[in-house]
Parts: structure tokens; C-alpha cells; sequence
């Protein structure tokens, strides 16, 4: 992940770039690279980084984006708009995906203008290519440290890094014994009243489509035949009250 | 879009509320509940909505994350870690998919708990799906407002709004004004010296290597029609000079 540098250019507040550090860091970028930032170091770019100073720390600030970029093989510029660019224009996740291929060849880059206008057209002139986020064509103003994350994510994502946590494995119930719960079931309802077989209507088929949605556990079928065998006995129970 | 509802549960900064407000509205939702926010309304919030200042605005407080979600009927926690929950974990973009799917059935959620400690126990279990944004596994904490960001982004992306803007259209040239091309550059690289068609070599493969991946225009062929003109011109009078 560190052949891919994120690149802020003109940053007007300190804080963003802080949040971009972060941005960066949790999806594993390392490579920060600052031109002409207004404020930098800053306090409160450190307290937007959170736990990611080590990569605001490691960050190189440049005077202009070519020196910046020199060493790149792959350019791409983040944009809201259009503007006066020739090259190709590609989403968030068609870039990103091509900026983790062309890692292969050296070093790519993302470059991010300035908060209030974005790239100039100098700047888009040195981009390959030009990546927008689709957006809410009413409001399609990102925050600066939103934007680099859901580039950062993209490239995450691209990259193959889509581990996260997985759901606790239980044991699934067999359809043996899904069947038998099925039969234990049919009798409780008979024992408590509730169910007459010789006239059974749509009871079991809507129960069924119940319980085939829920693949149903091991542990859950025995806690079901717990309960049809506990309303067996109040049935029982209650029959033999009344005889007595 | 209005269907889905970003929940906010114990939000201790009100800077955050205002950066969800954001994320949301550049994705176009505009459902924004805060279950007990530490403060709110409040002046930090309105700053950091920018332009959402509407989603702020119609936010709506509850007192428990139960009341929040009474009328929707499916519910997506967002959690970076997989903690006491035994139901059905996926990652951020299948959950979305699955949020953007659900609307056909009513209101859906995605509920983010607090900065510090995320998702409490009890609030997990009010969830049917917990999801989780691809990250670096030792960095995974994700400013809150870059998370609805990431999430809103791949809601969007889900719901089939993918467009931004497109790169301008120029009129490729055809293979046969490529050929034409070619012809005359052997021509014009012959006349100035710099090709000896007796002795060819790999140049002229490498050369068409190079404009084949390019997607010649046909403006750009007759950019290059007219530089070989002008290198004809130049090794002609040269020729005439120093005959003369």
C-alpha cells in the first residue's frame, strides 16, 4: 500500500489534514505528500489524526504538484466537476482499480486540490486521469477528509483487504432433524388445542416457510423440542387436573 | 433515498452529527435520527453540515435506539469489531446492498453508536445485520463522519446512482487515416535522416505499439500530419542549401 501516495494540495485547514492521515491509516495508506499546505505542522492537524500522527509525521510537504509527483507512474485527480480535461474520467472504484494495477509499474498518486475550488487546470493538466465520487448532483461537496476515505476504502477494497470480522459458526440443524422437530411440533399444538389434523388448514406450510428462512441451528431445534415437550406435560397436566 | 435512516446513538461530539449531515446529503439521504446526542442542536453541528443544514434541521431525537427503529424493518448496525452478536455479519457494500433491497418492504437503518465504545451489546442485539468497513486491522477506527460517509457512498453506489460527469467526446480517427499517418511518417522520418527504410529494424513496430494503446483522434492524426509536413519541408530546403 505505500506505492500509493495521497496527495493534498493547497490545503486551507489543518484539520483536514489531519483527517486525511487517519483516512489514510485505516485503510492502511502511508504515503502522505503536502503541497503548499496553509498550516503546517499544526496542532490541530495532530488531533484530527487521532492515532494516525506516525503517517502526518512521515508526511513530505513539496512547493509545487509536479515535484510532488515526479516519481510517479500513474496520476489521478480527485474532482467533483468536469472542467477543461481531455483525459479519461472514471468513477471512485474504476480508478482506484486502476491505480492498484498500475502499482505494478511504480509508484502511482491521488491528488486532492484545495477545500473550496479543487484541482486548478494546471493541476488537472499533470492527472491522467480524472476520478469523481458519485454524488447527490444538488450537493455533491465531500469534506476533504470524507473524500480522501472513500478513495482510501476504494483502494482498499480493490487491493483484496475486504477481511473484516465474521458471524460466530453454529451448528446447523440436519434436515432430519428439522423433520422431527416438524412432527414433535405438530403433536404439542394437537396436545394444547391449538391444532386440529383433521382439519389443518395453511398452519404448517406458513410455519415451514418460517422456519426455512432461518436455516436453523442445532441448538435452536433442541430448544424448540424443549418447549413442545414442555407444553405436552401442561396439556397432560391439565387434562388430568380436570379428571381429578 | 428517503427510506433509509442513518441512526446516531450517544453521539458524544456534535462536530460528528454535523458530518454525518454532510455525508448524507452529498449521497442524498436525508432520514438523520440521534438517539440521546451529548449536545444538540448545536452551533459545532451546524458548522460542520456545511450546506446540509436542512438534514440537521429534520433530524429527529429519540430517547433509546428501540423507539429510534419502532418503524423500520430492517436494521443494519455498523460495527468495526464482532463483539456478543450472533447473527448474520457482512461488509459494508453487501450490507448497503441489502439496506437498498429491504426498502421494497418499508423504512430500513443503519445505526452507528458512539465514538468511543461503538455499538453497545443491547443495541446490537436490536440489529439484524452487523457491518463492517474493509480496514486495516491494526488502525480500524474510522472517524465517525467518515464512516456514514463510506456507508452513504456505498448506499448510493447501490442504489444505481453511479453517474458524474464524463470526459468530452472527440471524433477518433479511423484505422485508415491511422495508415495514412503511418505512411507519411516513414516518409517524413526518411527524409530527415532518421529512418533507413533499407534497414528498417524494430521502429516502426514500437512506434505503432505506442499509438495503438493512445486511441488516436482524428484531430491529433492531423496534428502529426502536419509536424511531418513541416519535417519534409525542413530536409528539402536543407537539400536545396546545400546544393546552392
Amino acid at each position: 500500500m505505500n506505492r500509493i501516495a495521497i496527495v493534498l494540495s493547497h490545503t486551507s485547514h489543518p484539520g483536514n489534514i489531519g483527517a486525511a492521515a487517519r483516512a489514510m491509516k485505516t485503510m492502511g495508506l502511508t504515503d502522505l505528500r503536502l503541497v503548499n499546505p496553509e498550516v503546517f505542522p499544526s496542532d490541530v492537524a495532530t488531533a484530527r489524526a487521532s492515532g494516525a500522527t506516525d503517517v502526518l509525521d512521515a508526511a513530505r510537504v513539496f512547493t509545487s504538484l509536479k515535484d510532488a509527483i515526479a516519481d510517479c507512474v500513474h496520476v489521478v485527480g480527485s474532482s467533483a466537476r468536469g472542467r477543461d480535461f481531455v483525459g479519461e474520467v472514471s468513477d471512485a472504484r474504476t480508478a482506484s482499480k486502476a491505480l492498484v494495477d498500475a502499482r505494478a509499474h511504480g509508484q502511482v498518486a491521488l491528488v486532492f486540490g484545495c477545500e473550496m475550488s479543487g484541482l486548478t487546470n494546471a493541476e488537472v493538466a499533470l492527472c491522467q486521469t480524472l476520478a469523481f465520487i458519485p454524488a447527490n448532483p444538488d450537493y455533491s461537496s465531500l469534506n476533504l477528509g470524507s473524500a480522501v476515505q472513500v478513495f482510501a476504502y476504494e483502494i482498499r477494497v480493490a487491493a483484496g483487504e475486504t477481511a473484516g470480522f465474521a458471524a460466530p459458526q453454529f451448528q446447523l440443524a440436519t434436515q432430519g432433524e428439522i423433520d422431527a422437530m416438524f412432527t414433535h411440533m405438530e403433536a404439542a399444538l394437537t396436545d394444547v388445542g391449538f391444532f386440529n389434523p383433521d382439519n389443518p388448514k395453511r398452519l404448517f406450510p406458513r410455519l415451514k416457510r418460517l422456519f426455512n428462512r432461518t436455516r436453523l441451528e442445532r441448538e435452536e431445534v433442541d430448544i424448540f423440542r424443549g418447549i413442545f415437550r414442555a407444553m405436552q406435560q401442561a396439556a397432560s397436566g391439565a387434562i388430568r387436573r380436570r379428571r381429578e
